[in-house]
């Protein structure tokens, strides 16, 4: 068994808060992330699948395929996108990057298993400063 | 003479637009950059003085100086904020890098003046595949 | 479960070296680190912490309540210090990159405990070329 | 239980084909990969290893000798050279990232064990953005 | 007038010989360079244009046309190629990094200047340790 | 005429303090960066060199030659060690990061002359936040 990861780039604007708040409990928990008038980020996306390289190619998966689904079901529904506003997926998700990774990760499961292969992990660097990663339902 | 760079970062949202174009027309000139709704990122900020060391310390400028002049005129004012309706430097300025940068210097040009050094570049990183460099009047 | 890692930087001196050994056999050992006028790093270190995503607010844990962990118990004792000379924490261990991974660990794990979330990883990079990474008594 | 990791680089040409197979579908299948005329990449690579930290040294394994071991054992035959001609260890295998890892894998573990380490992980970057990383027969 | 820099990637095999040289002059000169089988690089590009900011747009230049100029006359040609064989501007030339980056120069200055800018430098970076800047004719 | 760069790294121990003052002076001017027990840095040094490539060769400079010089003159004399007290060309210098990079630039500019080429600029690193760049006496 191996792994391989492919890394994506996406720019989006995104605020932190809860329409069911007031603007000082919004505040007080997300701080200036919750800016009424949004920011944005960079964001780098590794998405890392696992499987037995196929003995005739020695390929796990083609990494054009893998490319591919991520831009089909990820990268062309976020890039210079509102998060809040915009995206089917994150529809009445706070977009923290915990969240954002954990609804990549159910939009992009089934298409990758389809190939053949498993999806094993999701990594979201928001800033260069911090990146979350998510392993599905598994313990790591 | 001798040149010393600061580097520093902010995220924010912005869009590229004219009030006085059709949609059209923005979407023509400024493709998915110009989406009504934001998008952002995580800019990287690079102010280069110049001048001579000071014989006493072996310092240009003290670095903590400059690191406050950028936080102070700029920072401050553009981390975790819309570049379109937050920042008094860019009203009325289309945000795009270039002119992001060009605001920046004249920002900075003079509290960097007075602390006896002279601005030589603002470099300005809006995403890995593309940044800008001003120098002021002077050509390069 | 989830994962998030905040990325913090520290520069400090060090040289390793047992003081019950002699100068050759610590030249032997540690070769040119264990010089006695010292050398030094910039340190970059990741704190990965793992559990829920807090339903209400996304967040497995405020970055802002990790960073200050960081700063309070690691680098406010170690930034521009001596790891031999000057860090409680290192008092009589030998400041090679596993030791020190293993002390911060001994150090945080409680602290973010505190918080409600779980210390799963500490990775401490000593140059561009080398790191550690230690999980606690946990088996990878 | 500790991991350390060292990193390395090398420069290789290399093309991805069967030579059982068409001109057409090798070129289905690899795609620009597949050129006749090869073409190349600098590959970097890290070697994790783990263990426990020896009390005395505070070493898990001297990264002198585990540089040693991936210089002698690795970089010294592909570094500039033709990873489908002329690589011992690569003989009648499809120069793939996942297979290259797998092959590096099999001639360094023997090697760090013989020193007192485990191998605990080969992770290959063939470009900025894919790599691959083989824990051997374990499942991660 | 400000600098607008793009930053493209290609990979290649290549090596540096003279057909007029000896195999022991070749191997003297280029040292492991000469490879027979040859090696090759992902090679990192920074195209620099330029101008002034267009008061209407606040673009220099729309990086979208100058990524289209560096693709059709440049990757389009050199990514996963062989630069000594197959690259109609590389005939005859040595592919030495600071060859490619005068020959790059000269494919694309006629271009950017079709669209109004003025090329000003050719930055090309063939290993993480080593990369050639071109600026033309002009002393810098 | 082309310019090319070489990348080499040291890491070292310093602090900044004139003996001539007070500690309450030194510290005020400079800092945690006075700390008398010393820190330490992992430098990352740029030395750019200029001139025309050989016709011959294809190249301004064979790069093993720079990177041989960088190391007599620079790197085996500053690696592992203390600026303050045990660098020749440092000696009765405050190493402020301007102050290495001017003694850097005076070591090798003759070493480089002599063999063809013409020292440019020499840029060293202190933190992944601040470097300087010396261009010698030319004004940029």
């Amino acid at each position: 068994m191996i792994h391989i990861t492919r890394k994506e780039h996406f720019n989006a604007a995104h605020r932190l808060f809860r329409a069911d708040w007031s603007d000082e409990r919004n505040l007080q928990v997300f701080g200036k992330c919750s800016n009424p008038n949004w920011h944005g980020h960079n964001y780098t996306l590794y998405i890392t699948v696992k499987g037995n390289a196929n003995p005739e190619t020695g390929f796990l998966m083609n990494l054009k395929d893998l490319s591919e689904i991520i831009n089909k079901y990820i990268i062309d529904k976020v890039d210079h996108k509102n998060l809040n506003l915009e995206v089917d997926f994150m529809k009445n998700i706070n977009p923290s990057t915990e969240n954002i990774a954990i609804a990549i990760w159910n939009q992009i499961e089934k298409p990758i298993s389809d190939k053949g292969a498993m999806l094993h992990a999701v990594k979201l660097e928001e800033t260069e400063n911090n990146f979350v990663e998510y392993y599905g339902n598994k313990e790591k």
